[in-house]
């Protein structure tokens, strides 16, 4: 069925505008984060399907027969638009030799793997004897959207294999994409992946790893932005641990406290999303530098708001401070208590600027990539036009 | 007429909440600070009215009938109710030798003081022959309500030495305070020697100099706060130079560019401002340590607001920086862009930790008093009930 190797990749998220303020029904962006999630599909010559995870410390590989017995087991109820049932997950568990109580990651995207492989053939028929290596320039369970880049992934290339969509990159072509409505069928069934995993997830970091670029997020609608420019950012990782249950429910308390302070702070935050949204819309179009102004304005009013709730965190108080010593705009992006920082760069700051910021940055123990916003959707990629470490990291064998 | 000294003084204040989000609309907290200035008025023998300032490098001394022929040459129209009017400040600097440039901090107090003396005696009677002094705790040009202070007290003492308010000292009693109906004459003249000085003050400061405690000012409308707590707090001067005029212009500059992300923000700034007002009105009946963590959320989240604004200061972050790393919550206090700052303690804060704090905050350059907010107004006092310093500086000869 497949003749040739594919290699595919999805870029995580982040949140730019309206973390914890989506909760109580604000608007969110979140874009396209440019480190990315590479996955390695080769057609594989014996009669089995093998999954490696370097990463997280997976290494499995099962029998193509009893795999589809395992199938021919479950009733013929698997669709992309159906969460995946308790029976079907704990038969999978049971399977893979997966205790109900883990939530490590091996045992999530082992589980996800599985899924998403017997649903997708039982739908589209079998997926071939194939051997699958993935491979992540994202952290894990750093609210980066790594499950979610691993799901789109997956879904993308398990639907190429199986033929339910095209394999768009034609000969000489360095990268493709899909069409509409492939893409639009990779987001569901990586949204399964997204269940498996998370149980209630959103659906923006599917949608973000798929389409790529920007999306609005508001009561559960997610609108992709037109046209959204490449923006150079530090991403920083504060390495502090947090539970974003805790910080979610610290708000809730807040506002539930301090209503007449805190409802209008939620609403200041939504505006700061539109705000954000129009202006990003603009630029394509008109690349004045003029913007960066406004945008670095955003992140620094939204830092405040954010630490008006109660998800700072000294550490993230040290990234804005550093950056501001270097003329840079931060702000913490998804949970905080900890976790990741933004920081904004303009097309003209000075590498030796980024570097000195790098610099300190590490200096206080964070982990820091210079990186871009607003990247592509998940991609189809020729072997020749990956870089080296991504070449070597998914040539291991 | 006259025939023992007085001493009064008046209490300089403090914004607590609402500074910029006033200009606006939005309601406002201010209370007095006990830094205060006393004024002591001693009979004098030569027929003249003199008056020192040594804070301000103020010494100067009229004849009794030079100063009558001055007021005799004035239409007689000195009220309380009425603007000075340029032309009798035109004659009042031409009298003292004043330039009509001159703002400096002398010229206006020597100003005020010669207008109050001539509009209380058109009015009430001679000024006797008197010998004043004037020693203030409070820095001039802080924004701590200085010259308010200055003209509380000299409206205190010009109308009890010309007998247009009685002097309710009784023998024995160390402290004592006027009616109502003579407070509120104190307040209106109190409020020309600001206009003298200010040209068109809001008359917050002197109503917080006559009454003490709190008041509620919005959109004109002066109200005092039912009962206060006294509280403790730390007033910290940073030092750092700033035109309230440029930071107001600031604000509104950036409420007209982001409207719908600055509107919100002040819709929270005149909350908070009335959540204080609830909890301070409740904390007299009530003296529970409970109250104190909301007070301190309060000074937080509006600090993040005045951020926000754009009228913070580097030297004001790194106030609240080292009072938090002794526990404690501070915010900037009037227009901001460096000025003062404000820390609240507890009543169980340890004397080590106050010592602490103000140890680093003044190894930062910044000067820092240990005082109370929600003191009493305008008070006269019996010699024997003075402090040590106080009795000092008004002994100066």
């Amino acid at each position: 069925m497949l003749e040739r190797s594919l290699v595919v990749s999805a870029p995580g998220k982040v949140i730019l505008h309206g973390e914890h303020a989506v909760v109580h029904g604000k608007v969110a962006l979140a874009v396209a984060l440019d480190l990315r999630t590479f996955l390695r599909l080769r057609p594989g010559g014996g009669g089995s399907v093998t999954v490696r995870l370097p990463g997280v410390g997976v290494a499995a590989s099962w029998d193509t027969p009893r795999l589809r017995a395992l199938r021919s087991g479950f009733s013929a109820d698997f669709d992309e638009s159906k969460s995946p049932s308790v029976e079907q997950l704990d038969t999978l568990r049971e399977f893979a030799g997966i205790t109900a109580e883990s939530s490590a990651p091996e045992s999530l995207a082992t589980l996800a793997f599985l899924y998403m492989c017997l649903a997708i053939s039982a739908k589209y028929g079998d997926v071939p004897s194939v051997d699958i290596i993935v491979w992540s320039e994202l952290p894990t369970g750093a609210g980066l959207g790594s499950s979610a880049a691993y799901s789109v992934c997956l879904a993308a290339a398990l639907l190429t294999a199986c033929g339910a969509i095209a394999c768009p990159l034609a000969e000489g072509e360095s990268t493709a994409r899909w069409t509409e409505e492939e893409l639009s069928l990779i987001n569901s069934w990586a949204f399964q992946g997204e269940r498996v995993i998370h149980g209630n997830p959103s659906g923006v970091d599917n949608a973000v790893g798929t389409w790529g670029g920007a999306l609005r997020y508001q009561s559960g609608k997610i609108t992709s932005l037109k046209r959204v420019p490449t923006l150079r950012i530090l991403l920083t990782n504060t390495k502090v641990p947090r539970s974003t249950k805790v910080l979610v429910a610290g708000v809730k308390d807040k506002i539930l406290k301090f209503p007449a302070i805190m409802n209008p702070v939620l609403d200041s935050i939504s505006a700061i999303s539109q705000e954000c949204q129009s202006v990003l819309e603009a630029m394509p179009g008109n690349p004045s530098p003029e913007y960066y102004p406004v945008l670095e304005e955003l992140f620094d009013i939204n830092q405040h708001h954010l630490n008006v709730m109660g998800v700072g965190h000294p550490s993230l108080d040290r990234l804005c401070h550093v950056t501001a010593s270097h003329g840079l705009h931060s702000k913490l992006t998804g949970a905080g208590g900890g976790g990741c920082g933004i920081t904004l760069l303009r097309p003209d700051t000075s590498p030796l600027a980024v570097e000195a910021a790098k610099r300190d940055l590490c200096a206080c123990g964070f982990e820091c990539w210079e990186t871009n916003i607003g990247a592509p959707g998940v991609t189809l990629h020729s072997s020749s036009s990956l870089k080296a470490d991504v070449l070597h990291a998914l040539s291991m064998s």
